[in-house]
């Protein structure tokens, strides 16, 4: 299922990242910070995918207002410290935010 | 490889997408795509996710102005009416166009 986000305009953070060779715990953190955004305030939606592969991962959070999306980012990095698994997951990463203000799609 | 943008401000556009039953042609047209956005003005770089068991797509572009990403979807779409590709491939879609504004990343 795709997020289910309102008309623009909103926020949305986009995280990209390449994995390194060990990726312990990488699932269960996932989960865990999925469920973290969804009780953070202003949290509209999120949209995930990494390939199985290795390969690259790539997790587009949605935010009301850029001050949500800032909380967010807080949030997320403390616990990311708590578990110290940035470092040991991905080779490299890149977060960028980005202010969404069209937004078209079809299908079911 | 994450893509390798300039500094903000920039566009990116998201393209998120739920997979049907049959993919037959999607790894080509995906191949063929990307070779087509690497031509076009403005292009800046391009990060895309697909989990291997279905699930979701996820394919970032970035362009250099909002002329240079609405011209990408002109060209995008006439190639993809061309293949009958979307209507095959994806149970649903969505796209958001967003102005980045603020990035950062680590690794290396």
């Amino acid at each position: 299922m795709l997020a289910a986000t309102p008309d623009p305009p909103y926020i949305a953070v986009i995280f990209t990242a390449v994995f390194g060779p060990d990726a312990t715990g990488y699932d269960d953190a996932v989960t865990e910070m999925r469920a973290l955004a969804e009780q953070q305030p202003g949290f509209l939606g999120m949209d995930a995918a990494s390939a199985d592969d290795g390969g690259i991962e790539i997790t587009v959070s949605y935010w009301a207002t850029p001050d949500d999306a800032a909380a967010w980012k807080d949030v997320a990095e403390h616990r990311e410290a708590q578990r110290a698994g940035r470092e040991r997951w991905y080779d490299s990463y890149q977060v960028r935010i980005a202010h969404v203000d069209r937004a078209y799609g079809g299908g079911t």
